[in-house]
């Protein structure tokens, strides 16, 4: 069965992250929605704890940087936000989905459109770091069996990018972010996405 | 002891799913209902973490896309709404019965029928797209056993039904969707049902 | 220790139910009371999760159906319903006391005498179907030694008690249902309880 | 060490229990108390789910039937309920201390003294059954070890108590009780505690 | 590591316990503080669900008996209450800490101090029993090697002393106790602790 | 992968630690925000039971003696509190991180800098001291290893590093503490961080 494939994104809030599991590498799609409501924060798609606390983290840090990213503070409670991640037989759960999680809330925050054919894989800090994660070989052609043509990591795992042999890389070209900040640069364009909610 | 047959569904919120047990393909029913309250969730039926899921993410989809879908955004907060599985001794679990959530919860909110003889298989994801499942031809003999008439699948399902020998589908008619929007076109008709409630 | 008897149920929310354990069939009772609250539903009786599902779904179907019951709405806003099943060393689990606890709710509700020397078994689901359930002929033996004259079944359990041999069945009248409607003409009586609370 | 002995019951809502346990029989002291509050029911002493049942049975028994106890309906909820069982490194678990605990919380409510010198064990219903228990040798035999004159017991237990040799019965006098009436007639007596509450 | 030894206590709600643990005797200590809030009870140390018990029988009993104990009722209200008991990494349970508990908790809603070179072991019930608790040979080896100098212990501990050698007991007074009258006396001085919080 | 390295402390709340592993000793970060809301505390970082313990006891003792800190009381129901430990995929626990959580938090609420190339472990109590903690040599060769200048520690653990080869120790300053004032004395510059947030 072939799920798994990158589509343009013009929905605000879906982002394509990278993943490895016991299988090999994957794509797996993060998703959020705004529904009216008391900022309420819900989480679904099998995950386990520590992606969970991906979610709280990117959500947490937006709330703490509102001014900063352009955002009215009481957008925060007048919003339910809903963090999806696809395909719920399989479990998933580690930290790697840090900065997908981050970004769809930013774009689902700003209803600002994320960059065509880019993915990413990076754990998220509370004061704004991105870590390096595991697994980049695998998520490198999961990711170009996908047609993902962009990719964005920590700085810290360009080293594993310089271990791969260079006919793997072809067409892809990277993106290494130290911190939340870059991440946002490069994965949000300017542009709203169709049908943009005013919120 | 047979408890497995298609009724016509003259009540709202009422829609035949597809499973796939370790005994072989069934039908099942989603039931849904509304009593006033304050929005509450509830679901029953001994049903696990990521079939619970997909009840919340059916009905977040419908709270985020209320105005599409003609219904006032205060509905939400003015009634609670029940989802139940029958044959509460049976475990059930697993993504599969996605699309025949969201399919019982708009009935139930805009009173609408739903199609007769139609029974239904496939994720749903917060964006509105539907993803294939699996045991398809165990589901499509469960199908035929039942009585029902047409069937409504992933796109991506389409595969496993080509595969299935054609003597098999006799009778049968197969709709396959890509999205929320093509599902609810399938799924409801223009009817209301008969006592439709004023919500 | 002899504790299953029936009793004259003089009592609004008293009902008899058919149970099927490791050891044989049993008869229960289910009660029920209400208490001055905010409409908060209590089950103990040691009950497993799919027994108080069965609770919840008499609850829901009753709360949804109120109008057609002739109970005013707020009713539930106003009480606290408790619902137990006694024998608390005794774990129970399972659908089967469904039919029973909405015939409990609803004696509660309207303060109507259940029907003398009668007791029950069967599955109901949210839309208010009933649906066969196992164990019958241990259940039937079991209404017998404790002087039980009448039994409810659902109408697919016909056939069940159409294979036991006729002498066990003598003295025993036995009403096949197919929906709620049905349970409660058969089990509740016009009369209200003496006594009977103004609600 | 030596735990066990009665004590004359000045206080409102201690009351003296019988216990079965793996190394014989024991008695046990049911303590209740109230404190300004919202009407919230706490439990300690090491209680399963099944001894914390009993006491929201006997509870929600006392609130449905405040106005025939002569109990102010407001009562529950301007205080908060506290019941104990001590010597809290003893689990202890079983629906025996059903009758206890609701004379615990009569007198407690009523600040009505309990009798002297009696001990008690019986499951109680929701409808104001009293249901026999297990274990009733080893309970009587405790009771005598602690000095106990008498005794309250379920009317079905009898046949246990004609079972056990007249010689350990001496100096005992037996209560058979059949409804939580019965109870509360033997076991509380008219007058109010010394420095009794205004409630 | 030596990390248990006597301070004085000028503090409030600081009181040294006495615990029996697989590798013997030891001393510990009972903090408590309170911060403005709406009554809440925090308990924190790698606390067993018996130990929180103590807890809470201690505040509830304090809660019952304020005018006796000259607080204002409405303190419980004002205030949120934290118990630690140092040393996170070892697991705590059991109930002989009650009284140690109850001596914390009056000193910090009275601001009073506890008495100088005290420890105590004893298991507290909600009607002001002080009950019997096991290891003492062990807890007074673990005083001495704290330069305790008082002991405060059930009277039913009494024969447990009576049974160690006398050497083993040069330098200790120790004070036995059947109420929770009598720990409060036994425990705390009329002096305020420096620096007083006004309640 | 190269994960743990100290950089300069420029934002409030980011503090160093020293933590213990079953792979030898590693540095932390412990980080933390606010962000407007009603109070709430919220942890991540793949915590254990006592780790969260050591965050609430930081943040209770700091609102009991919010006075001497110099914070209004009001703040702490103005803002919620996330602290969280980078490295999620690491599971965390131990009481070892208390005094690094304190500073975080006092330095979040004061928005004053955390001491440049300073390194951390200490427990904490409630009442304000520090207890000593084990693992020190292997904490120590890891804030080597990691370029840190200072390191704090509890009084008790000055017999750890005494025991420890002095060519091991070159070029480190150690602080040994007693209670939570003097760590906050060596923790907290006077300088408020760049861009203090205004609370
Ligand atoms: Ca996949
Ligand atoms: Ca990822
Ligand atoms: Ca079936
Ligand atoms: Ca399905
Ligand atoms: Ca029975
Ligand atoms: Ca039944
Ligand atoms: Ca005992
Ligand atoms: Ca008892
Ligand atoms: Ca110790
Ligand atoms: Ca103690
Ligand atoms: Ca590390
Ligand atoms: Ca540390």
């Amino acid at each position: 069965m072939e799920r798994d494939k990158y589509e343009n994104n013009e929905v605000a809030g879906v982002v394509t992250g990278l993943a490895w599991t016991s299988v090999g590498g994957d794509i797996l799609f993060i998703e959020s929605i705004l529904s009216k409501g008391k900022g309420q924060l819900t989480m679904t798609g099998n995950l386990g704890k520590v992606m969970k606390e991906s979610a709280t983290i990117a959500l947490e840090f937006i709330k703490s940087n509102a001014e900063k990213l352009g955002l009215s503070p009481d957008i925060f409670e007048k919003y339910n936000v809903h963090i999806h991640v696809p395909e719920g037989a399989t479990p998933k759960d580690g930290p790697s989905a840090g900065i997908t999680m981050l970004t769809s809330l930013v774009s689902l925050f700003t209803q600002r459109k994320v960059k065509k054919s880019l993915a990413m894989t990076g754990e998220i800090t509370l004061r704004g770091k991105v870590l390096p994660v595991g697994g980049i070989k695998e998520k490198i052609l999961a990711a170009k069996r996908a047609r993902i043509k962009e990719i964005m990591l920590c700085e810290d795992n360009r080293r594993d990018i310089e271990e791969i042999k260079p006919e793997y890389l072809k067409g892809l070209t990277f993106h290494y972010v130290k911190d939340m900040d870059e991440v946002l640069d490069v994965a949000l364009t300017n542009q709203k996405v169709k049908n943009a909610k005013k919120l």
